[in-house]
Parts: C-alpha cells; structure tokens; sequence
C-alpha cells in the first residue's frame, strides 16, 4: 500500500551562544519579520546539510552537530509542509548579513519585544520546551488553528 | 519556486523506563527481526499523533510527550522515505503484544545481543546521542553508503 504524501521542506535554527541568539529580520514578503535562519532543502540533500548550510548563507557560521528538536507542519491543497526545528549550540565564524536580511544576536529574554514573524513565540517553546515536539496547524469549520504537541 | 518531493513517512519510538526499553520482534518479510514499534503516518495526521497511535496499537502502551530526536532518510526511485524518531520516557498501560510482532522489555545492555534488524545498532545511536540526528542513506557509484550526521 502506497502512502506517497506531497511534501516541501523547510528548516529552521535556533543558534544560540549562552543567553544570545542568532534573528534574521527577514525581507520577505510572505513572512516577514524577526525569526531564526533557514530555508528549503533541496531535493537529494541530507536534512542536516541543508541546516548548515541555509544558516552558512544566511550568516556566516557554520554550525556542527545541529541536533532536531521538532517540526512545524500543516496541510494545504494536498502538500504537507514541514518546518524541521533545530538548535545549535557549537558554530565557529563571524555573523555577516545577507541579502535575504539583517542578522544579529539577540538576547533570548528580550525576544518578545522585537517585531517577530508570525507564531514565534509559540515556534520558541517547541525549540526550547522538552515536552514539545510539533507545531501543527490543521483546518476546523473553515479555519486554521495549531496545536502544541 | 515550488520544490515539493515525494515522501513516504514513518516514525519508530524508543520507550524507555530506566535502562530497559520496549522491543518488538517484528513479523516482516522485507524488515524482520528485532526493533522499536513504529509504523505508518497516515495523510493528514499529526506526526506526534501518529507515533502515539502506534506505539499503542502495537505495545498496548500510551506514551506521553514523545520528543523527536532524529530521522532516518534515504531516496529511492525518487522518493525520499522519512523515518521520523523519538523516545518516550512516560506512558501508562500494559504492555501487549499484537499481530505485527511479540513485545516485551529488554535491557538496553542486551540489545547488541539480540538479532536485531538492520541498521538497528546505528539507528540506536541517532537516538541516543545528542550530537546525531539523522541516519541518510545515498547511493554512490552504485552502492549504498551512509552517514550518521
């Protein structure tokens, strides 16, 4: 019995050094506002190189051993898309800013105060909260909603 | 740009109590031997909801928080095949077994001494160590290689 599921890959990481954190303002029309880097994985690429490298282009560090925390998923029009959360705490390099957005280092208290994308708050306890493994959006009576499994 | 892939997702849960975890001698043609439960994640479910589903239908066991720790990836025929893994510290009930294999509680320490199925030892890895999260599978020059990453 065939299960094939239509699926796009994103990821996301939470780069974190001490009390700090790696945000992106990221100029992006669609999703705009203060989030962590990332972005598609290509077709063929291993899910672990394609976090090293999405945060490689977006800011310079290369991260090693970038461990997988939880997913963020919904379904629409038949594709499931699939946010992969990661945190990585050894990187070496310089920050550096790209054309996808302004990148700096944050402090992790002070992250409710910026001009975050949409659900950052909630995405931050599935990077940060043990117990919490998904971010899933699903439709009810014509509208969205998400639960934090 | 859409870059959607073909995917087929499973998961696989290492419940633990201790130093003992749940084992299923599983009754399979093309994967036998001894492994996790685990199984299919249906279109549209949750993939938190799925691995609870079946480490129920399959232990009798209802695990509580499953906290996602790696994948298990490789490409065939232009699908990737996605192993989704956890490990689950909590659950109620009492272990069962059911027609996909018998069940029971086996000392971590013993596992290198059952006949395990493939890959079980490396997978066993990506588990339980922080640095890994993945297990990808690629062809080179006509053979099967992979990488713990």
């Amino acid at each position: 019995m065939s299960r094939l599921e239509k699926v796009e890959f994103t990821n996301m990481c939470m780069v974190c050094d001490g009390d700090r954190v790696v945000v992106i303002d990221r100029q992006k029309k669609d999703w705009p506002g203060v989030t962590f880097p990332g972005g598609h994985i290509e077709e063929g690429e291993s899910f672990t190189d394609a976090v090293i490298r999405e945060v490689r282009e977006e800011t310079g560090l290369n991260i090693h051993h970038p461990a997988l925390c939880g997913i963020k998923d919904w379904y629409k029009d038949g594709t499931r898309y699939a946010v992969l959360l990661y945190r990585a705490t050894e990187f070496d390099g310089e920050l550096v800013s790209s054309d996808e957005g302004k990148v700096w280092w944050e402090d992790t208290h002070n992250l409710k105060n910026l001009r975050l994308s949409l659900d950052m708050l909630d995405m931050l306890r599935v990077f940060t909260e043990n117990e919490l493994s998904e971010f899933f959006y699903y439709q009810k009576d014509g509208k969205w909603l998400y639960d934090l499994k």
